[in-house]
């Protein structure tokens, strides 16, 4: 069998990314695990979103292939690090107030995700305007976050 | 947009997240963003991996869902490290033998990808023998690349 076919297959299913990160948690045996988990995977996602940003911002010329399959890996990493944040899991750069206001920690989450879902889909239409128009919200979103919750 | 509910829809394209890996490399302006992300994305990848064998090895209790949700993940970040692995990046723990040897360093991927699908699968079935029967296979073409072309 083919390893990118399965790709698709597997994707189709009913079970989702997202659930699949929220247990995910349950695999951090340590916390210094969990930090660098979650280090790892913003670092893959920022890079998947600077392409996407670089396109945006026209500092790379447009390709629509290119945005289409960085969106593609986009939609899969943007759900991964937020269950390396379990109780315990303290250190890295993240601030206290991860554990202390996980409700606001939890609502940036969130507008992270319902933004990049939209940078997902315009970066896979083809429209260099659309990924422009998707691409600053977004990226507001990360910045936000990193603002409050986040050590210089 | 829920942005979940897009992962599957994203995915189902014809756009091959093998490919997006691929195409990825353009996007490495230094060498050491390069290292970085094969690091970061070797450990995602490592720890979806170990989860399974942890299930597989009896260190760690099977749950079928648990399972099928790090082989989602699995699939697609199985994908990623090759692309950074372009002519000048040499850094990190890559042997020079990665770009000297490259023909066999590209065979061991390709076997790595070969049993991670066969993983994934197996993962996916519900059935713990199968998924015992994959992991080994999979873990060794770890060791194996590792083996020659990491460094200690």
């Amino acid at each position: 069998m083919r390893f990118k076919n399965l790709v698709a297959t597997t994707l189709i299913g009913s079970t989702m990314l997202f659930a699949g990160a929220a247990s995910a948690q349950q695999a951090f045996g340590k916390a210094e695990d969990a930090v660098k988990y979650r280090q790892s995977s913003f670092s893959v996602l920022a890079h998947h979103f600077g392409t996407l940003g670089a396109m945006a911002r026209g500092k790379a010329p447009f390709d629509a292939k290119v945005a289409a399959e960085n969106a593609d890996v986009l939609a899969v990493v943007a759900n991964l690090p937020w269950a390396a944040f379990g109780a315990g899991t303290e250190g890295g750069n993240s601030k206290a107030a991860i554990w202390q206001e996980k409700a606001q920690f939890d609502e940036k989450q969130q507008q992270f995700e319902a933004e990049a879902g939209k940078l997902v889909a315009a970066a896979k239409s083809g429209d260099l305007d659309k990924l422009k128009a998707a691409f600053g919200p977004a990226a507001q979103t990360c910045k936000s976050c990193h603002d409050d919750f986040r050590t210089k």
